[in-house]
């Protein structure tokens, strides 16, 4: 598989104390010859996939496929979304060399990932979409999160800032967009070709830079299945959006953790669950039919 | 996680030669109350998503999050694209226990699976999203399909029928669906909570039956990923059908494997690549702006 245009593998400066990080990200759309329903030739834009296999001190952990727009947040949001390290301080380098398709991982002591059963990670990385979550519900209990207020006019703000955010999918499709915002604010944004890769990137993001998830609004474009409710829980979010809907074990598990889910959010449109802190500051004037 | 309604625990009698299947299909979808942007109680559908984990005489190999309609077919599908047995008659019984939320593969030869390397599915079960494919490519190269003409009539009258098949989506949306077709008609049709799922659901009935992909179109909602290119290549089907886009590696495979994508596919409206047997035998009289 030829690599991605645009790649970029000089080393980033670590700050005190932060893994040293490589800055690989890739830009990454390409522009294909296709027919269409004319007969008539047409160039289109088509996302970037590339795999990427995360090694641990050496040992392989997994291979992702992805856009690669920030993978060494995708590698550290996926460490700490499989709960394999507790602290970003356990690792002292992510170095992504797309050359050979690898995210070396160098923990600070050197032992790669302890404490998990690799016969058990067998069983559960193919959880739901390839995560461990699914198999470890019990630690999510931990993360049942508090009561906060969230206010309708928020969510309408942000949802009418995503279009500034999702470039890739309005040059090419084909790609789940993430973000997590603060109130109305979209503080960051990431779009990769799997909502989960576009989630832990965030999830690796707020890791490494200790952002708490007690006052934000997570935002996907993805469904709200069990797992991404799970990762919300676990990445301290309380509040869930999206422009599509949810499962039932989804639901279940919002409950359980504390986690409200705004579903088929677009527009004015909405439908809330498990909502009981939500204020309906800014209710449309007329009944609108979306 | 309470089981879903539905369920059926009975067990088919075996056709000769062919593995005991039990008959545990979910009808799953949930009615639950929330509210709508004006505050307003409203019940909702949302279907269902449970957890479904594969023995292989009795030993562990993987969880799958499924809305459960045809699990014994999920399973076998899964044993096939994971390329982990190469004929069903390998199996002897694939026994689903909703209780327990475990689907009980049994060999004919009682060893489990033998041949495979768990450190390296370790790594390769998180591929993409969840599938052993992305890493197993050197296999695929066997599976590069011949030419076989597409009329753009066919693709048509496909998805015009689609409406007729995609209940769940209609009722609860958030699944994904996928048809096999041949010509215009859609021979089967599966909707579940991944696309993966729903596409090895197919791939297990066609297994089962030793039906050949050969003259067959699959259609699928969900994108045309790399890892859902290989599989098309494995099920010997040439043809990929998708109301959603591809990516450059979904593409790039495509060529290799000799696999023709109709994306975009809505409406009249489509993108073809790798299109070259593709006959324009409906062209629409008037461009269309979807």
């Amino acid at each position: 598989m030829a690599t991605a245009p645009g790649i970029k593998n000089t080393s980033a400066p670590p700050p005190a104390g932060r893994p040293r990080l490589s800055d690989a990200g890739l830009e990454s759309i390409h522009r294909v010859a296709a027919l269409d329903q004319f007969g008539a030739s047409r160039d289109i834009n088509i996302v970037g996939e590339v795999p990427l296999t995360i090694k641990v001190d050496g040992q392989e952990l997994v291979t992702l496929m992805t856009l690669g727009a920030r993978p060494e947040m995708l590698v550290l949001g996926y460490l700490r979304n499989q709960t394999l390290f507790g602290d970003p301080a356990e690792i002292r380098s992510v170095m992504v060399n797309w050359d050979r398709e690898v995210a070396e991982v160098e923990t600070r002591e050197g032992k790669g990932i302890t404490g998990v059963d690799t016969s058990k990670r067998t069983v559960t990385t193919g959880c739901g979409q390839g995560t461990i979550l699914s198999c470890t519900l019990d630690k999510l209990y931990d993360h049942r999160l508090p009561p906060t207020e969230i206010r309708q006019s928020d969510i309408y703000e942000m949802l009418g800032k995503i279009r500034d955010h999702n470039k890739t999918y309005r040059a090419a499709g084909s790609v789940h967009g993430c973000g997590l915002c603060r109130g109305g604010e979209i503080l960051t944004f990431v779009e990769d070709v799997g909502r989960h890769n576009a989630m832990d990137t965030i999830s690796g993001e707020m890791w490494l830079d200790n952002i708490s998830g007690q006052d934000k609004i997570f935002y996907t474009t993805g469904r709200l299945t069990s797992e991404i409710v799970m990762k919300a829980a676990l990445m301290g979010i309380p509040v869930l959006v999206s422009r599509n809907g949810t499962t039932h074990m989804g639901f279940e598990l919002a409950e359980e953790l504390g986690v409200t889910l705004i579903a088929r959010a677009k527009s004015r449109h909405f439908v809330a669950l498990n909502s009981h802190n939500l204020v309906f500051d800014a209710v449309p004037k007329q009944v609108r039919f979306d």
